[in-house]
C-alpha cells in the first residue's frame, strides 16, 4: 500500500515547508518538493491512495508520553482499557503512547512487565511502550532495570508520595539513580512530598474540609517544589538523567530550570490541565463537581500565577514537552468513592484524546509556536523517551505516524446536549461518564491520522482496528547533553 | 543538473536519518528512503551525478551569522575580501554568511547597504546577507530600518563602546529598540561598557602595561556583564527581541539566561575562540605575539571558567548559537600597529574557514551532541535570522546548501613548517599571515560542500567560482516566542 | 548642665533595656539601672533637671542622612532653608541630618563646600554634616575627594541621569569609584539611567502626556533596576563600598541583595514616600494634584508590590536604613512651573519632619521590630557614614542627641481644616505649603527631643534655638565588612 | 560586691565605646563615661574591687549555643560532663552555653528535661540553658512543647538523619513547625538527608573504604543542601521560624540566603570547624587520624570553597552566629570505636574552650570586625534564643557576664610537648584526650571573665566554682521579623 500525502505543510520542531509525504507500507519513504514529480516521474501517478492535504498541516503523529490505561489502584481500575483508550488517542492524532508497567511492593518488575504486555497486546489501535513504574526498590529491582532496558524499557518511574504504595525513600531512590547513570536509563519522578501530605490530608478531614476542593489545599506547591528540589539533587549526585512528571507549580518549573542552567539533564513535563485549569475555577466547583478534576499534582491557583508560567516555560524550553496524565476515571462508582472524603477520590484526568487539539488551541491563542506545538507533543517526547527516527519526524525510514491537522476545522469537546440542555450522547471517545474539558473550543481539527502508513482516522471519523498498534521498543534516552 | 547524495546519514537540529537526499538545480527537491528507489522507480539511475556519502554526515550548509569582510576600521581593512573570506568558508563547510554593512556618523545607512551591495556582488563563492550597524541612530536611521527590511536586511547591530565610531548612547539603543519592537526587526547588541573601557585602556598605558595581555585586562567581565544586563533591560522596557554577539563571560551568560528564563525573546551567540582559547594562554603570549588574538569581547581568563562554562550554556541552549566574528587582521602592517600600545591593534580573529571543524570537535570531544553540532551552527542561524527553509535544514524546497562532513577524516589548521621548523606555506585559505587556530587538530573532515545545488568543494578541494553567491533577502527572525 | 532621663524604656538596635540616661553638659555620661542609685549615691537628687519617660521609649536621635536644604535647582530653591528644614526635622525628633554639597559642572568642590558651610553656619537647629555632590568628575575633583574627606566629608554622591546638570558617563563614574576604593570614602549612586529617560519624556511630552502621572510612567523600574546593576558593577571591578540612595523598585532591591550575598559593600536606602505612596494613588491623583508627589526616583505601581517588598527589605537587612530625601518645593510658583509639561515640575517630596513617625507607625503596623526602627532611623545611619560612638546610639560618651518617644500618644499629620473643610493654618514645621501625607494618623508621638544635652523640644513643642546646631565632621564609613 | 571595669573598649554588636561597667552583685548597673566620675561622685572610690581593662575589650560573655554536655550517644556518653565542659567554657570567655535534652524514641520530654535539669544542676560553673531535642513527634511531643516553653525551654531540635534514633520524617517535622507556628518556638534543623547517607554508608564500607575520610564522602553537601531546603520548604509552609544549625556547605548557605531574602524567618549557625578545617587536611589525615574531625555535617572540601564561603555568609550575616556543636569524644575507647569503620567513630568536636579565641582570630585575619565578633558569638545568640537583655549585652540590668579580651595577649592551643615531641599534658580544659585544634595560634587572649558578676577566670586562670552556673529560664526569640 502507498500513499501519497499532497499539497500540506509540512511542520517539524524546526520549521514548516510545503511538501510532500511518500509512505510505502508502514513507512515513509520520502518528503519531496510539492507536486511529487522527481525527474521527470509523477509519483503521484503510482500509488494507491492520495491524500490532499492542501491547506493542512501534516505533522509526525502525537506522543503521549505518559498514560495509564486500565491501571489498577485501590480495589478500582482507570477506566479507558487499552482498546478504549489508544481509540481515543488515534481520534485526538495521538499515535504512540507510553504507558506505564506497574510494580507495586512484593512484586517482580519482570513479571507485571509481562503481564502488561498482555493486557496491551492485541488491543491497541496505535503503537505503544511502556515505562516501568518501581515501587519496590531493592537488589532484584535493580537488576530488573537492566533486563527491562534490553526489552525496550529504558524508563523507569518512581513516587516520593503514596506511602505503602508506591512510595520510595530517599534510599531507594538513591539506589535506582546510581543504576540509571550506569545504565542511561531515563529515570521519572512523581515529585510530591507525600509525608507531608498524608499530614495535611488528615487535618483536614480531622477539621471537616472533606470536599475537592482541599485534595488541592492539602498538596500545597511547597509539597511539590521541595520534592522536586530533592529529586534534583539525588540526580545531581548520582550524574542520572531525571525526567520529572507532570509539573503543575511555577516554583517546581523554577527548580528545574535552574538544574538545568547548570547543564544538568534535568527535565520537565506538564499537562494539559496544569495550563487551563485551575484550583479556583475547577477544583473549587459546587458540591462535588470538583472531583472531577481530582489529580495529582493538583490544579494550582490561578491568582498565584501557576498557568501563566507553565505556559511561559513551555516557550522557553524550561518545561519541555507536553504529556497528558492520562487516568480517567468516571464519576459513577469511581469519583463518588470520595463523597465525604476527597482523599478517596480516585486521582486522574482523562485527556488522551484532547492533547493535540488543547496544546493547538496555545497556537492559536499565540502561547506557542506551531513550530514549538510540535515539538512538544511528539518530537520532544520522542527524543526524550528513545523513539526518535521511527516517531516524532516526518523523514524516509520513520514510521508513517501522520497527523493531518485542519487549521480551519472546528472542535467541540465534551458531552453534547439538546435544546433542554440534556445530554444526549458524548462527543469523546474515551470511556469517561463526563469529561473534564467540557466546553472547551478549539478552532482546529485532527483531519486525517495514519498509524504506520494505516489511515485509521478519516475526515474525522475512526476507521481503525483494536490490534494494529504494535509494541515499540525503545532505546535510551536522545534527549540527553 | 540533478544531483544524488546516497547513503549518507543526514544529521537535523533533532536527530539523524539513514537517508538519500536528491537536488535539482539549485534545489533540495526530495529527502529519501536509502536505496531511492521509490514506487520501483530507481533515481539513481537518472541523475546526472550519484554522490557517495557512505560512513559520512549529510548536514544543511554552515551559517556564519557574524562576518566582517573587507571591514574597514581605522583606517584599514579587514584582510579578506568577500571573495577571499567566502572562499575560505565555502572550504570549511559553510555555505552562508551574515556579514554587516556599516553605517559610520553621518553616513546614510541605505547608502551604505549599496555600497555594501556593490562590493559582495559578484564576488562571492556562497551566498550572503547582511545586517546592518547603525552608528547613528536617528530620525533617519530609523526610518531607514522600516525599508532595509523591505531589502532582506532585518536585524541591526548596535554598540555600546567604540566611542566617536560605533557608540550608541541608552537613549538611542532605546529608540531603535522601539522601532525593533515595532517591525520585528532582531537587535543586535555589542555588550561592552565603553566608558568603562576606555578608562581603563588609558591607565593602562598610563602605567606602561601596553602589551597585548592588556588589552584582555582592561576589558573586565564587569564590562561585558553590565553592557549585556543593559541591554536586556532595554529589550525588556520595548519589547524588542535583543540578540548578544560574541558573548565571552559567563556572568553575561547568566544574565542572559535569566532573561530568558522569564520569558523574553533574548538570545546570545558564542564564538569558537571564546570555547578553545583564552586570556592567560593566547593573550598572555610572549612578546607581541598575543596580538593574533585581540578581538573584542577579549578572551577570558581560563582559572575563572569561562571557556567550560560556555560549552555548557551551548548544550542547554542558554547560548543559541556560534558565529565566528570573522574579522581578520593580519600581523603585518595591521596587528603591528599596535606594538607598544595594544589599543592600536586592530581588534579581530579570522576562524569562517574553521567553525564546523572546531565546532565538531566539541562533538568529538563530548561537549555537543552531533545534532546540537548542526543546530548551532546551521538550523538555528536559518531561523534566528529569517532564511529558514531556504536554508539551515535539508528539506525539499531548500537550497542544496548541502555539506558532506567525514568523521573518519581529519583535519590540521594551521601553517605547515618545513622539516627546520621553517612556514613552507599556508593550509589555511582566509588572506592572513597567521592562524590563530594553528596547532588545532580536528577528528573529521569538511569532504564536499554544495552550494545552490553546485558541488564547490570536492574531496577537501575548492572547485567553486567567484560570484557564484547570491543575496539572500532575509525575513523576520523565527526563532521568537 | 545635667539631666536625667528617668524609667524610660532605652531602645537600641539589638534590644530595649529599663535604664536611666544621665547627660552632663552635651554628652551622655550614663546608663543607668532604673532608679539611678549607684552604691548607694541617688543620682536623681544631684541633676539639674529630671526628665521622667515612665512608659516611654527612649532612643538615640533620628538621623536623616539625606536631605537637599535650600538646594539650588533650575533656578528655584528647595524651600526649607537650613533653619526651617532642621527646625522641623528637631520636631520630629530627627537631630542630625546630612545634607548634600552641590558641585555642579565647572565649579571647584572645595569652593562648593565653603559655600554650604556658610549657609548652614549658625543656622541649624540640630547638628549636620555634609556630603558632596561630584557634577564634574576629572582630576580636580577627584583630588579634592582626599581633601574633603580630612574636613569630614567621607561620602560622595554621584548621578546616572541629569544630563548637563549632575550627570557622570561611566567613565567618570569608574575613576570616581576607583578614589574611593583607595581612600574609603563611600560612594553614593542616584541611580536611574538619565539617557533612557531623556528619551521617554520627550516622547510622552510630544504624545501629549503632559500630567505628573508620566512623570512616573517615564521613570519605569527597568531605568532604576539597569542603573542600580550597573553601579554595582563598577563597585565590584573597583571595590568601592556603594550606597544607593532613594531605591525604590523591588527589581533594584533585589540586585542589592544579589550583590551583598556575593559579599560585596553595597547598600542601600530607602524612604517612607517608597514604603507608603504609590504611583496610582499619588502621582495619578486628579488634575495637577499629583506635582506634589513628583520625585525622582518616582513613586512605583502599588499593582507590581514595590511597596510591600520594600517592607520585606528593610525586615531582612537587604535595604539597611531609611532617609528622606527631603527636598521641598512648594506648588505656589515651584511645583506650579510644570503645569502642561511635568518634566518642568521640581522633584521633590518634604519629610524631614515625619520620618521618625513614618517608620514608627511601621512598628505598630507589625512591618518593622522596635529594635529595627531604632536602626534603619539612628543607628545603621551613624555608622554607615562614620558618626557612630558621638551619634547613633545611647551610650556614655555619645552626644547627648536623645528622642523620648511616647507610644501612647497620637499625631496627625497634615494641614488642619476648619468645619468649612478650609485650611485654617498648617500642622507642619517645613515651609512648604502643603504636605505630601497629609492625612496620615501616627500611633505615637515625639514627646522630648535632646541636641547634644540640651532640651529643644518638649512636649512636643520646640524650644530650641537657630544655630545649636554644629557641624559633624565625620569619619569614614563603620559599616563596611 | 561591686566591680568597676575601668578604661576598657566596650564592644558592642554595633559599634565600640571608651567607658567603664559599674557591677553590683550580680548585675550590671552602669555603664559610665571612662573616669567614671559621675556628677562629682567619683563611683570608683567606692567599689569592692576595681578591674583595670585598659588596652582591652570589654564584651558580653560570649553563648554557646550548642553544646553537648554527657551527652549519651550509641552507648557512651561525650566526654565532656557540665561540670568539666562549662569550666573550659568559662576558661574561653563563654558564660552561658545552650546544652540539648535529649529525647530519644519512646521518651517523655518533660521526663527527659527533668533528668537533664538534675544532670546540669550544681555542676556548671557558667549560667546555662536548654533546647529540647525531639526525637518522637506525636500528639505528646506537641503538648510537651507548650509546656517546656513556660519552663524556659523555647527551642526544639528535630533531625532528618539518624534513623532510628533520632530521625523525624517530613510529616513529624510539618507537625513540629506547626505547633511552632503557633506557640512561637524557634525550630531547629539538622539538616542532613540520612536515608541518602545510609545508603552511601553502606556502600562505601561494602567497598572496603572505611576509614575516617569517608565519613565526609559519605555525606555529600547534596545532602545538607537537599535537607536545608526541604526544611525550609516546610517552615514556608508552616510559618515557624526555623534556625539551621551546623551548615557547613556553601550550598545550604546559598537556600538559607534566598529564603532570608524572601523575607521568612530562617537563621543558619555555623561552628568553627566548618571555618578552619577541611575535608582534604583533616578527615583526610593519615591512617586514623581522621577520626579526630569527624563530626556532623562534616568537613567539607576546600578545594569546592566551603570555606572561604561561610566566612563571608559571616560578614554579610546570611549565616547570623557561631556556636561550637561541642560534642567531645576521647580518642581511646571512643573515636578508637570506629576502626575500621567509620561509621562507628562517635561523631563529635570539642571546641567550647576555643570558640571566642578562634573567631577572635578571625577579626585578625581580617574576615570579621569587632562588632561582628561580638554579634556572632553573644548579641544574636542572646537575641535568637531569646536571653538578651538578660545576656548578650553590657548594659544595666544584664547580668554581669563580662570578658575582658586582650588583643596584645596570645593564646596556643592544643597539648604541648617537652623537647622530645612527648607530650607533657594537655593545654585545654576541655575532657579530651587530644585537641581538635591543635597547633593554632591565636593574637590574643582571654584574661577575665566575669559571670553574673563574679570573677571567674582572672588573668587567665580559673578561679569559679561548680554550682556557680544557674538555669537560664528563656523566652522566645527576640530576634524575629
Amino acid at each position: 500500500m502507498t500513499i501519497l500525502i499532497k499539497n500540506g505543510t509540512v511542520v517539524s520542531a524546526t520549521g514548516r515547508t510545503a511538501a510532500d509525504v511518500l509512505i510505502d507500507g508502514e513507512k515513509i519513504v520520502a518528503v519531496l518538493a510539492p507536486g511529487s514529480v522527481l525527474l521527470g516521474t509523477d509519483l503521484a501517478a503510482d500509488v494507491d491512495q492520495v491524500i490532499d492535504a492542501t491547506g493542512k498541516y501534516v505533522i509526525p503523529g502525537g506522543i503521549d508520553a505518559h498514560t495509564h490505561m486500565e491501571m489498577p489502584f485501590g480495589g478500582s481500575f482507570a477506566s479507558d482499557t487499552f482498546e478504549t483508550g489508544t481509540t481515543a488517542a488515534a481520534i485526538g492524532g495521538t499515535t504512540s503512547i507510553v504507558d506505564f508497567v506497574v510494580q507495586y511492593p512484593d512484586q517482580r518488575p519482570l513479571d507485571q512487565y509481562h503481564l502488561w504486555q498482555e493486557k496491551a497486546g492485541g488491543n491497541c489501535a496505535i503503537d505503544y511502550g511502556f515505562h516501568q513504574i518501581l515501587s519496590d526498590v531493592g537488589d532484584e529491582s535493580l537488576k530488573a532495570m537492566d533486563e527491562l532496558i534490553t526489552e525496550g524499557v529504558t524508563s523507569f518511574k518512581l513516587f516520593m508520595a503514596y506511602k505503602g504504595v508506591f512510595l520510595s525513600d530517599d534510599g531507594q531512590i538513591l539506589r535506582a539513580f546510581q543504576k540509571g547513570a550506569e545504565n542511561g536509563a531515563m529515570m521519572m519522578m512523581h515529585a510530591e512530598n507525600g509525608a507531608m501530605i498524608d499530614v495535611l490530608v488528615q487535618q483536614a478531614i480531622a477539621a471537616g474540609n472533606t470536599g475537592p476542593y482541599y485534595h488541592g489545599i492539602t498538596r500545597p506547591w511547597q509539597a511539590e517544589e521541595e520534592a522536586t528540589h530533592r529529586a534534583i539533587m539525588i540526580a545531581d549526585l548520582t550524574g542520572a538523567p531525571l525526567y520529572v512528571v507532570h509539573v503543575s507549580a511555577k516554583q517546581a518549573v523554577d527548580q528545574i530550570a535552574t538544574a538545568r542552567d547548570k547543564g544538568l539533564n534535568i527535565f520537565g513535563e506538564t499537562c494539559p490541565q496544569y495550563l487551563y485549569l485551575s484550583l479556583e475555577e475547577q477544583l473549587g466547583a459546587p458540591g462535588f463537581e470538583g472531583a472531577k478534576w481530582v489529580c495529582s499534582t493538583p490544579l494550582r491557583s490561578r491568582a498565584e500565577g501557576h498557568q501563566d508560567h507553565m505556559w511561559q516555560s513551555l516557550r522557553t524550553n524550561d518545561i519541555q514537552m507536553v504529556s497528558t496524565d492520562h487516568c480517567p476515571f468516571c464519576m459513577k462508582e469511581q469519583k463518588e468513592l470520595g463523597i465525604g472524603d476527597f482523599s478517596k477520590i480516585p486521582n486522574g484526568i482523562g485527556s488522551v484524546e484532547h492533547r493535540m487539539d488543547l496544546m493547538y488551541q496555545g497556537v492559536v491563542n499565540g502561547q506557542l509556536t506551531l513550530e514549538r506545538w510540535v515539538e512538544i507533543t511528539s518530537t520532544t517526547p520522542a527524543r526524550m523517551f528513545g523513539m526518535y527516527g521511527k516517531k516524532g519526524v516526518i523523514a524516509p525510514g520513520a514510521d508513517g505516524d501522520v497527523v493531518i491537522y485542519d487549521p480551519n476545522g472546528h472542535t467541540s469537546i465534551g458531552l453534547p446536549v439538546d435544546a433542554d440542555g440534556n445530554p444526549t450522547g458524548r462527543s469523546h471517545h474515551m470511556n469517561m461518564d463526563y469529561s473534564a474539558w467540557e466546553g472547551f473550543e478549539i478552532d482546529g481539527r485532527v483531519d486525517t491520522v495514519l498509524s504506520r502508513g494505516k489511515v485509521v482516522v478519516d475526515g474525522g471519523n475512526y476507521i481503525g482496528t483494536k490490534g494494529h498498534g504494535q509494541y515499540i521498543k525503545r532505546g535510551l534516552s536522545q534527549y540527553l547533553n
